[in-house]
């Protein structure tokens, strides 16, 4: 049993911090407001009980003792980061759900034979530090220590500078941590819950993404006395790229989903024809064949747009992860919860990118899914419904007590 | 009789300032730079002998005087401000080939009856204040003083306080100063010229012009889990609409011209579906009716687009000026000194917008064009030959002569 309104009032309290006007949270990762949100969260640990550590990467680990302090700890947890325009449950209801469990595990005196890590990963969203999930990726040795910290934002601030200024550079080393079991709830960022009027989404893995930057290049020019057929116009050329990137997901079909984030144009002058335009290219697919299609057809016909307009494209390869499966024995333990509590659901593969697609390369992992509204996320008008997030809470604990024993 | 390698060496001496690796200028309007150029400027046209003055919005006027001060002055002018990675002589030339008029009028002992001033007109190139040619535009009431003080730049920095900073906010009052003719050298900024082999324009007016900013609102979402169906990609849209707004001008044919410059995505997160794009359109035409029909496609066109795709658009007119055509008479002396020295010639429609285009609407004005190196403007290797530098400025001195008696 779980108390859904405590956890409810505590997503509330958290969702102060940062709170946008449009009823969403721009809190960015290692900003004020993001260590204002992890104080605040280290304190209700330690209010229940945990003992709360801190590593290279600013990872936060809280534990919940076992009977056995031998035995690997069984872990939740998720972040606690935004995008600038984000929503109040991305990432945060994972965190909070693991908060609630070892809080009603305390109400009601349960024991478990493994201890409990509730963690908090630093950076997932990829939003002021590109790539997204850094903290559980180093945590997993996809990425090195030194080139994580190394990693700037758009003003080129260090992520590094940036964790020891608010005070989460921890002593503990950030591999090694002896992980038995990981489980995270998160919200689904997408529509098909809340279109087949399911409760909860037992997450099967992950699709595969591969994120790309482009940058095209043609010869500024005076955008009055250049004639049209004596340009190399880099954003005119950029434009029909974007469009060709929309359509390969269209054409390949399926789950198939390509998105352009960011574009900067130079030298950004109303009356000056673009020298220079770079974008950000991400393509998903929950089907690697179909993925590796959407590679080869994004190079080809990106390739063919530049040559036939005289531009320059170079095309490099940002991030990517395969398509990740999770552990049929955990997932399996999401799976007797919600049959037990009668819940409705669905099995449902992840589009987004979580830490546990990280943590899955080394350890057992499973994730919960519950509904949002309009299957909006990455939006300030994320919502839930309480009573999923007190329902997605409830087969995390069932699902974290099956594997602590 | 002008010295031209005096010219040279004066236009290689102000490059300094502000100058770029690539061998351009980047010497923003009222930015320090900005003031170092114009003290050097000032410095030598009171080396000349002129008596300078600055008006409210930082017009510089260097005056030569005549013989009969009642007669109001005769004028060459342009600007001295870059675009962020523009030339050496796009606008300089005009304003330091009036300066080598004036030193070699000196050095000849020639007296005019009118007075002669030489003018540079504050932020012509819009760059840094949108839009262009606000000096010119102000002394010749086409906006208030006010409105063009309050203008600011992308940082949210007010001309007006820049102005006072840099120390040009002058006490002369902008309107009605008294010019009997305007005559304003430039680069041609484009291709036509030296494609014919021809050393001078003669520049029987400018081309009509209309700018415009588009805001496309959609809905933000996450890249990964929402279904290509069911986006409203503002970024998707806006890409078609840039396509579209380079085939319009194709298609109208002709000379027509179209540019997009800037773009802005919001929130500018790579796995965040853009729920919001600005982009900027400059759409021009020589010819008054096939300009209107641009309008209207665009309009249109844009709005279909959105429509389609569940999109909202605001477009907004920011700035336009119609076909101009410069005072018979002053060309005719354009004119004249061409055939007289011998001059290669054609007659040319300016594709660019210069304060010529201002002042044209109220005194009688006309403009010398010299080639380029490829065409090119608006690029750091922006280029011409001294010998065609020296033709048009002595073409300047016997248009000037011819005008101030
Ligand atoms: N959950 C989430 O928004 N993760 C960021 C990585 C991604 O874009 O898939
Ligand atoms: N000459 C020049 O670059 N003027 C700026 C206005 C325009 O873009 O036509």
């Amino acid at each position: 049993r779980i108390d859904g309104d405590r956890l409810w009032r505590t997503l509330m309290d958290l969702a102060k911090i940062g709170a946008t006007p449009k009823g969403g949270l721009c809190r960015l990762a290692l900003t004020d407001l993001d260590r204002e949100g992890r104080d605040l969260f280290v304190r209700w640990c330690e209010e229940a009980g945990c003992t709360v550590t801190v590593d290279e990467v600013g990872n936060i680990f809280a534990r919940r003792p076992g009977r056995n302090p031998d035995r690997p700890a069984v872990c939740m947890g998720s972040h606690l980061d935004t995008q600038p325009t984000g929503g109040r449950f991305d990432g945060i209801y994972g965190v909070l759900a693991g908060l609630e469990v070892i809080r009603s595990f305390n109400d009601q005196g349960i024991e478990t034979d493994a201890p409990i890590d509730l963690i908090v990963w630093t950076n997932e969203e990829g939003a002021r530090f590109s790539p997204p999930m850094l903290g559980s990726g180093v945590a997993m040795g996809v990425f090195t220590l030194d080139h994580v910290l190394d990693i700037r934002d758009t003003d080129g601030v260090r992520l590094g500078d940036e964790l020891a200024r608010i005070g989460y550079k921890g002593e503990v080393p950030v591999t090694g941590h002896a992980m038995g079991a990981y489980f995270e709830a998160h919200i689904e960022q997408g529509p098909v819950l809340e279109a087949e009027d399911v409760e909860i989404g037992v997450v099967t893995g992950a699709q595969g993404q591969r994120w790309y930057e482009a940058t095209v290049t043609g010869r500024e020019s005076h955008a009055g006395p250049t004639p049209m057929r004596l340009r190399r116009d880099a954003l005119a050329g950029a434009a029909v790229m974007m469009e060709t990137v929309e359509a390969i997901a269209l054409e390949v079909g399926g789950d198939a989903c390509s998105t352009i984030g960011r574009v900067q144009v130079h030298p950004d002058s109303r009356n000056v024809i673009p020298g220079r335009v770079w974008f950000t290219i991400d393509l998903r697919n929950p089907d690697p064949d179909a993925l590796a299609r959407m590679d080869a057809l994004l190079r080809e016909r990106l390739a063919a747009i530049a040559d036939k307009r005289g531009l320059t494209l170079e095309l490099t390869d940002f991030w990517a992860f395969p398509t990740t499966p999770f552990a049929p024995e955990l997932v399996g333990h999401v799976r007797r919860s919600v049959e037990r509590r009668g819940l409705s659901h669905r099995d449902i593969v992840s589009g987004a990118g979580h830490d546990a697609v990280y943590v899955a390369r080394k350890v057992p992992t499973a994730m919960i899914f519950i509904p949002c509204e309009n299957g909006l996320s990455h939006n300030e008008a994320e919502n839930i419904k309480p009573e999923h997030a007190a329902s997605g809470c409830a087969v995390l604990a069932d699902a974290v007590l099956a594997a602590a024993g």
